[in-house]
């Protein structure tokens, strides 16, 4: 299943509009070209619109949210969904600021979303409106266990048949779920964390993913967060004593580059739950 | 004649003032460094100018364009015209959105480039309003294949005319014209399509190219564009079985870093047309 | 003693909030990873107050400035002051724009910082109103050698008092001061000025230090500066011959991942003047 889900991907090389943070736009643009996708960006209130109007669908990424880039979200949503194209979001620092928490709610209620991608913290905040977000990271009191995942399981769902999209929790133990369907995912290791860019790139990848396999969106959720994870198991395999970070992030899209289905159908770490 | 091109770059160490976008403008920094030039960057209308005066050339890159900075493009190409210093323009996404096609056609008017340079689709967008860009890569149906080339090339001749710049298309055969002489280059590999900045790699070193041989800027956007293809096409043969595009984006900028002129003169594959 | 300042990082893991240019903000987040601490990015003035008041410290860096952001860098340095957080002014660029100049000066006047770091062209800018920079490198009119060191110094140290601040002036050799005490620092290479962001990357690198060893500015200053320049004399022995600046990027961050306490203090030169 996976393995067609990624091959669909390298077939149809959808091309993926998004509006995104300026610290990990890059990595995001190569990863999409890394799994056979092509990447653009605009957020200009009077380019976003054309552009999402060309494109397969829409990553909205609020990492370094602006007043200026708001109404171009919220302009290029409306049309995604006019035109039924997918629309991931990944509220990056929801419950961390004002205007980050406001705007993400002001988005789930103007756009209809294929994808809510985020930390446990960034997914209770616009759920419930008490994460504790410590920055950009999931607080440590809100982390994902095999002790507690039957209880994030039940919010996950509740919150997915609220929104009509699929969730995505991630962190060492990825949950997605459109409500009905659930999936516990456990491929990836800690290194990760250690670069930033992992969460922004798997949103991206996410929307190649369901473009290229719109009929599916909850499996094809499942396989883009397990070839992610995979990714960096593979990419971590890689390193050598001198090693850091900064070439971990190079593997890592490396891998994303040379993953094939079959690699991807045996590696992927996940369990109907 | 290319050996001392980009000598002269690196004797000159030419200062590259770019308002590009924020998906590349890291590589587009460190290509810079590579070649001996050296880049600053600077898009508000209260900076630009000032940037720009200080500098050898402009570079101008509208791949994530936004109202805000257009007055700033307007004002430092001018300012640059004003100073005889060479101006490059990238017209990335024009004709993939009203902004991007409106505003190429208005910098056309308004400052005077000596180097245009663009996919098929972009450049047929600014001069006969009707490529059929594809995001930000050439449409297919544009295709510059040997079959196409007389009549590709006819059309940028006519075009180089029109607007007094030397005109750069860029693709698996690069056309190159002032409106008289012409060139066609056959470097580069398949794989410069699979990271992103490849395009905007090119044109920040073209304006330091032009800057160090600003007597000759056919031949220094010859030079740029074979030295280009020919580092893509050393990064590719130093690829092993686990690289993919990330890597091949830090070959690509180191094998600029390592190229000398005698490199560069053996492995250009160009020939005047 | 440097080791100390080094461990602090890691084990406090140190919240940074930078407010810097979209040229080399990736590159910030991922030394900023490697060293131990963790990246946030935000500079909406609707936005940037809310991130300031959950971070530990500020690293303020003008390498592209623009009117927007002005007054989100003005609103959250007061906001760092109010809540006794530390605040690092990178004033990149310092001298070469009416712009950077004039809202370099207003910081200095507005906010009241606990390091300033840049190039000794920027700092003369700042302090005396006539560096030469050239873009944004220093002048080599200005440049800081063993013969012109007591006179950079005596200036150095007579700027501290003024501000308040530690001054940080980078170069071959860098000078650190607290206006009494006042450290030269030897280590680095001249492979980091074929890179872009490595002055960035240190900015955002002594805020983390600076936050995790509050009651010691000088000392955290002088453990960041040495750690940064020994990460690229590590980087720089571990190239090979087809390594260019891109690989030694990757080298660099690799570097600061894998840094422990006993190589910072063996590999530091370091000495007080």
């Amino acid at each position: 299943m996976l393995k067609e889900m990624l091959e669909n991907v390298r077939k149809n090389i959808p091309l993926v509009h998004n509006i995104t943070n300026y610290v990990t736009v890059n990595d995001c643009a190569n990863i999409l070209l890394a799994c056979g996708g092509s990447p653009i960006m605009a957020d200009d209130i009077d380019d976003a619109v054309d552009i999402t109007a060309i494109c397969g669908g829409l990553n909205i990424n609020i990492g370094t949210l602006n007043n200026l880039i708001i109404p171009a979200i919220l302009a290029a949503g409306k049309k995604a969904n006019e035109l039924s194209h997918p629309v991931v979001l990944d509220p990056v620092g929801a419950g961390a600021s004002k205007l980050r928490t406001e705007t993400a709610k002001k988005l789930l209620n103007d756009v209809k979303f294929s994808v809510i991608k985020g930390n446990i913290s960034e997914i209770k905040t616009l759920a419930l409106g008490n994460g504790t977000t410590k920055g950009v990271d999931a607080d440590i009191a809100d982390a994902v266990t095999d002790e507690t995942l039957p209880e994030v399981l039940k919010f996950a769902k509740s919150f997915a048949k609220s929104t009509g999209a699929v969730i995505a929790i991630t962190g060492a133990i990825d949950i997605i779920t459109d409500g009905n369907k659930a999936a516990a995912i456990k491929n990836g290791v800690p290194m990760m964390s250690k670069i930033t860019g992992t969460g922004c790139m798997l949103s991206a990848l996410t929307v190649a993913y369901v473009v290229a396999n719109s009929n599916n969106v909850f499996d094809a959720v499942v396989a883009a967060v397990c070839s992610m994870g995979l990714c960096g198991e593979i990419a971590y395999k890689r390193m050598n004593i001198n090693d850091g970070n900064s070439s971990f992030r190079n593997y890592l899209i490396d891998a994303m580059y040379n993953l094939d289905g079959d690699t991807l159908e045996e590696g992927a770490k996940y369990e109907m739950c």
